[in-house]
């Protein structure tokens, strides 16, 4: 394994120390693999989390007009049960938390049980499960359909209405509603390697990608020859748009990358998404691009189209402190 | 070559659609591949650039308190004379225009021919060289030391200042300190492919690595084993330190990857440069860790320090707006 590591055991706590160094905004929690904001103001608290290996999501959306904390289980691995519990206990101001879950069965069935202890304890707990990827129903882990790249949108649009003052019942709502205008489809170039096995997770002909893998490396729907840009984006948005039932709204685009898929093929990407887009009559009211939620190093991409009305927009847009500096 | 793609001879003005579409607050200068914010408030003017295939550099540091214009050449290309006097004169605010280049032979000869051709046609230009690679004296492309990752923060300190208004004269000066005060060192894993050639640069063994390697696979000192992310970083701060003059100041830290390693293995470097320039004395102020000039796909990452003085810290923490959102 080719890997700027010192100890495979424990990569989850040194990266915790190295990214604890790079943000003077948050803090680890005392005895839990948990990053959280210092300074909380007096609203309701956001938490998200999951398996590590999917960085900068979610450690490095804990900030201004964004997440409070996360939770970090160990690579591909969900957190356990106390530590989400820590987190809940470490942040809450007295309005209520909520937990942004990704559709797998280990986070959900931890998130809840530990929604459930903080309930039994006097804090007000709810939780939403984003299940963004139209690849499959049902896979590896997830009974229904997976969490993926779409999580960062409900990240951003309920964390700018939580610093706007929203209870704690009104982003649940938005969140949900959020989660159900939020459609990614993915594809794969290849395999990534997990430091506890030190094997790459999968290999792919050199000319042959995966339509629809999961973030861990779970099946997708089929393997195809790689194509262009081009061809592989018309494929991926006519799913997409039969999903999102988008006909003349605005939408979001995310491309988000995998993990070593260059910003120039991301870019290129982007634009071909953005012209596709446009020939349907469709309005992009904002694309990001860049790795947002990778699978180490997996080389590939996801596309998310969130279909906007006026509510998510505005705090889809709400101003937010840069991290990058 | 496995790469996301339409075509090999259009890769830099597809991208550069891709980012005028993620990017509501750039466009792309007519007739010229260069990427220019759309507001230029009154002030001195700041331009950088050089070859793609290093995103998100230049183009991706276009905004507030950072570049006005970047000027993007062809993969690992000088850009054209012309393209850098087309930059020049789209954006210039009257108030002069600072040129940040790397040293590399073809863009120093192509920056300032065009500094040479706006002087003449009345518009006062000045520019500075980035030479912040300490690996080598002269290398492929180069008379002198390269220029870097230490790139940006010449981007993000004097961009700062120039939203405060500072002239001409004084950018310059200050860009020279931090030029003089920003030392880095790199180490590769593995080589990138270049789309024009569909070949991987170099290959490297697979318990191998490459210390001080150029941003375009250009060779470094010698190559080694790989080894634990403390023992690299140990060797690497060993060379910096000395070359920086360090006793007890103030320093920044860049933790920067170069394509492919993942922010898992970022951080965990940024962990050993804090834990053991602490143990060396020295106060880290600011620790940036991501993908701020890549090389292409890379496998690896390199250490920027910076000497901070009093003026150089206030610029670097003078805060500007996200680009993440």
């Amino acid at each position: 394994m080719k890997k700027i590591l010192n100890n495979v055991e424990t990569v989850v706590s040194e990266m915790i120390e190295g990214i604890v160094y790079a943000n003077s905004n948050v803090y680890k929690v005392e005895n839990y693999n948990v990053i959280a904001k210092k300074h909380i103001p007096e609203k309701v608290v956001l938490i998200s989390g999951g398996g590590s290996g999917h960085e900068p999501a979610h450690a490095g959306f804990v900030g201004h007009g964004m997440l409070d904390a996360a939770v970090l289980g160990e690579v591909f691995t969900s957190p356990a049960v106390d530590q989400v519990y820590g987190a809940i206990e470490a942040t809450t101001q007295g309005k209520g938390v909520l937990l942004i879950i990704k559709n797998y069965t280990g986070d959900v069935l931890n998130f809840e049980l530990a929604a459930e202890m903080a309930q039994a304890n006097g804090i007000d707990v709810k939780s939403v499960i984003v299940n963004d990827d139209i690849a499959v129903e049902d896979s590896l882990y997830t009974a229904g359909r997976r969490g993926v790249a779409g999580t960062v949108f409900v990240h951003k649009i309920v964390g700018s209405a939580s610093e706007n003052g929203l209870s704690l019942e009104a982003l649940q709502t938005l969140a949900n509603k959020v989660i159900s205008n939020t459609k990614t489809l993915g594809m794969s170039l290849g395999g990534a390697t997990i430091p506890a096995s030190g094997k790459k997770s999968f290999e792919l002909a050199e000319d042959e990608i995966e339509m629809g893998l999961g973030i861990h490396g779970e099946p997708g729907t089929h393997k195809e020859k790689l194509a262009s840009a081009q061809v592989h984006v018309e494929n991926m948005l006519k799913l997409l748009l039969k999903e999102s039932n988008i006909k003349d709204e605005k939408v979001a685009v995310l491309v988000n990358g995998l993990g070593s898929t260059t910003l120039m093929e991301l870019y290129i990407v982007n634009k071909e998404v953005n012209n596709q887009l446009k020939a349907h009559g469709i309005t992009v009211h904002k694309s990001l691009v860049g790795n947002y939620m990778t699978s180490l190093e997996m080389p590939g991409f996801s596309i998310t189209l969130v279909k906007l009305d006026e509510e998510m927009t505005k705090y889809l847009d709400f101003e937010i402190k840069s991290t990058l500096f």
